[in-house]
């Protein structure tokens, strides 16, 4: 070790903030080592083109602005598993080979995956079939990546949610209304439950906690009866109906979607209860959003903790917080199932002991 | 004059920000007359009721932080003109000597309204009827109150749209997104014009400009011809489609409706172009936020002279803001019509400039 | 009119927000007549150096965040008067005729200027001594050019001053003290005038309005003693001491100030009142911040107009904003004499109206 | 247990983010059992006088928006020690005894007591003494209570102090300035540590880490030579002069104090470096501002078990947060000594990876 080293980075699936923190972090910390970082374009797309498109990275174009930015400057894609590459017409087509060759052909000793679980597990399996000297970095705003307490842009998208619900309260409370805010999270009620503690929601709805729609009414009516003058639900996108069964949205040209489970939800209480209901769908402000201080700051760790991996010969293994440190653990385990909320844990517990409801009581 | 006196107050119609340092203005400018002021709970609601509800307002509990929160403490509605009152069963009923002798019983000198041009002329028909001393102050995110050039609520609704367009486009970058954002705006195209420009959009598509589907498409497909990432729409929820039909939007239980222009744009842009779309429906983050300092800096200013024009006798006044001075005009002249964006104007001559497309070329 | 230009600009003194917005719809306007633009580094010092320092601007660069973001890409100076040079031995020189050769040498065929009072008025008398076709636009923190009614940078200092003191409100009740302070502005007291009344202030002391200790200690006494668990004091930097003599500051190489008229204040309290006082120095955030949607969409306004100007060959002028209108004048006029707040206008008679304590009674 | 109780509950010391959100939790959870909370004015304070100032807390007020503010509705003190209270002439005397007394003649079962590691001492002092059914909670800026991962208020500091790095930068840039910014931290260095590295700082001076100027200086020297147009340097109030000793700040009236190590050092940068150099005390706008989502949640967590705590008859414990979960400590073990930071953990390998120079070399 300690010879020059050319690494490769690529951001795969969701776009999320501290992307490009964790990018400074890697290329500060490689040129410290005397090493080149490149950066490839729009994930594993970048690495199935000929040439591929990937551009050496000057540690000093990051000093300013560009880690303080969402988003991520080397493009992503949610669409590029190489495995099963989409076609336009016919099935999917394994494009892994190319992927593999080119990261041969940039002359890389190692590569960088910074993903969710989907994304970190097809990386992997790229890694073990070509060889590559693979270190991966978790980011998912959904935080289901169970080895690491924290997963980078977490942080700011339930930022971003709970001041959604700092400014619905207020126009909830001035006009008597029920205001439902839809949150993302696919399998993961994460952001719903910690932003809706943290944003004084009175019912908050995640997938982890089959709910029935009598104990929400019973509560909103509960709250008026008292004296209130608002409530606040939140809800999980991905939060099924009563029956367990995916809300049917409305899919125009297999992009845009609406009238999802906020506006399901809209629909019941409104058959149900005299309030005046509100329904916001918060959507891509949770990803975009700069992020905040704690995502930069875990981009930063995570990143020079991924370089000295690669310093220490140290590969297919995936960086994470615990308890004050930064660890890293087998890939293969890490990725094995998403972390969703634990049901008997302490901030499910926080919740039911400020007596927000979650809808299965 | 200079007598003592008691005024009410009340806020009508949406609520919007900076409506709570407004009352804070106004009670420490009667205070300093020497004068009470009475809250009136939701708009002309509170006199309709026996008692009226309606309360001292202590200017000492405005001091710390009701005057920087979004909201009214007073409460509002956007249903309760006393002159067509709806009925559960039955068609509406006029309950406007209701709400004049309770004005009354409540000894009142004088009233100051707070609302937009519906709410505004609907109190001014009650003032001429009844013989109430009213004067009107302008809110509304709409800003379409052409006496003013600043109606209080505005400023913060257009930086909470700018503020979304400024986390829509690093995760519209960062996947080669067109992003649509929906802002509020009934009959006025203010938001979305002014948020659009100050938040770099490429298109903004507003009521009181007629568009045609091929210039959006040409001006998209021209950006990522010449290599641009992303690009970002701006619509006014009010604009309806090509012919002029307003969009019909799915409605469940009379209050909760989706499906709106933004995703119906959404459609269309995905039936003619390759690009990925995403829709975010911006809704009443726009109205709860918290007053920024030129909404609250409005609102004080209103405050005190709606209170001085009571000392000087001046009714049947709306106060407004001209070329750096407080004024007041005629009522009767000021909710004549509501004012819509100058398709001459100096904003709409800006957007131009920076070459975005507003749909009609 | 209509051939080709070749445009020069420069950002001048001290920068605020709003500059890269303005950059932007300068290089978008000009392009959209087919001109090139051309940014000149560090204002009137990049057209001093040989070669001059200067770069042509592509507008597709501009529409990402760079519009965003605080500072100015240009860089900028406040100390490169080319009428007065600074040298490190000796008297200041002259050297404005190198800047206009360079002006020359670029093939420029106009220039647009982004200054305060005080640059704009350099720029002025280097223009009429050069043949430079001048357009000039107001930026300033301080809002004293007169002719307009805002200048670029103003609203998001006054934003930022706002929103400390809404941070500052919640310890002060909470540990019962007077809380000072000190924003900007060196000859007029805008800043401190309206972030007071926008973030709740007590007592504000501008520089136009000379003070006496014993009202602010009298205002102070009285909240207590009516109640009030804090107290919130906003004093501009430029204000003097009782005898309107400046505070005299501590100096460290030419640069490093302390113990301006906030710790003096302080101190002053100190002696004559019980209550325990904290001081905060605002300082450089009120410059560097992001710039607010208002900020960004003055200067499209400005920078839209301005390439108008030199559309229409009119020379010599400032841009501006009046009445809903931009508008431009001629820049001797303009520069006259800088814009100090009105003692006997709205926003004086608002503060007053509110009780706030204004140091002369 | 299960009978109804009534619980005491006080903040103590400096205020921070979270408070507010602290004491909701806490009246939420004991509403859920059935139990009273009183609300204790000022810390200690408030149970050293006759009658004691305390009031019910009603948990449908906490609903609203006081979760969401900034300070301590019950008000709270640095100077209350009732083993050493202070005299205005003669030594401090011990008024525990009154605390005691008062703690029993307002009947309660129990008492929070919310602090720093020195007023939990304290509080655990009286509460051997006097039998008092006692847990703590822990809040600091400063975050030095090492039991927990995190203390509630640390994150908003850290946050705005970040913010603030993130306005410097565009005006360092545009004006080639070196920013220093002073931030708070007595003993510890997180905050300067943890938002230098968020805010992209290129040194980081912490009390535990003595520095050399000459390696400042060689930083800021080489990012200039390397072509950087900018530093940015964070320093903890704490930190002393190059021999370690405090620096000697001017004083007035005990109270307001300035020309502190961030002017220190800027006259030090300004005698040896050409460089520009601007410095900023953030001062109490890390204390006031409102609460972040994670601080609120940290709250609510902590509410809610210490309430457990207290149902359960665990007394003596501080709760805490560790490995995604909460804990509680022997409070004895928990204020032994305060944990500043640990240099050779991973905050600082992550900053000394990033290049940050931390003064030692």
């Amino acid at each position: 070790m300690g010879d020059k080293k050319r690494i490769g980075i690529l951001t795969s699936g969701g776009d999320c903030a501290g992307l490009n923190a964790l990018l400074r972090a890697v290329v500060h910390r490689a040129a410290g080592y005397g090493w080149e970082v490149y950066g490839i374009a729009e994930g594993t797309l970048g690495l199935m083109e000929s040439p591929p498109r990937a551009e050496l990275l000057d540690p000093a174009t990051f000093d300013g602005t560009i880690m303080r930015r969402g988003g991520t400057i080397l493009g992503t894609t949610n669409t590029g598993n190489p495995f099963a590459f989409p076609q336009l017409d016919g099935d999917p087509i394994d494009r892994s080979e190319e992927v593999i060759a080119n990261y041969r052909s940039l002359g890389l000793d190692a590569l960088i995956g910074i993903g969710g679980d989907g994304s970190l597990a097809i990386l992997n399996r790229l890694a073990k079939q070509g060889g590559i000297n693979f270190v991966g970095v978790p980011k998912t705003i959904d935080n289901d990546i169970g080895v690491t307490e924290i997963s980078v842009g977490y942080d700011t998208a339930v930022a971003v949610a709970t001041e959604a619900l700092d400014r619905l309260q207020p126009t909830a409370a001035s006009h008597r209304r029920v205001m439902i805010l839809e949150v993302m999270g696919r399998d993961a009620g994460h952001i719903a439950l910690n932003a809706g503690i943290a944003g004084g929601a009175d019912v908050i709805l995640i997938p982890e906690i089959p709910y029935r729609m009598e104990h929400v009414v019973r509560k909103i009516r509960g709250l008026y009866d008292s004296g209130r003058n608002f409530a606040l639900v939140v809800v999980a996108e991905a939060v099924p109906n009563e029956s367990g069964n995916r809300i049917v949205q409305k899919y125009a040209g297999g992009q845009s979607r609406y009238g999802g489970v906020g506006h399901f939800l809209g629909d019941r209480l409104a058959e149900t209860t005299h309030a005046e209901i509100r329904v916001t769908v918060l959507g891509h402000v949770q990803r975009g959003a700069a992020p905040n201080a704690r995502d930069r700051l875990m981009a930063s760790v995570f990143g020079v903790h991924a370089v000295d991996l690669i310093e220490k010969g140290q590969f297919g293994r995936v960086v994470a917080w615990r308890d004050r440190h930064v660890v890293d653990f087998d890939i293969d385990d890490a990725v094995a199932a998403p972390a969703v909320v634990d049901i008997d844990g302490p901030i499910v517990r926080t919740a039911r002991g400020l007596g927000i409801c979650l809808g299965d009581q």
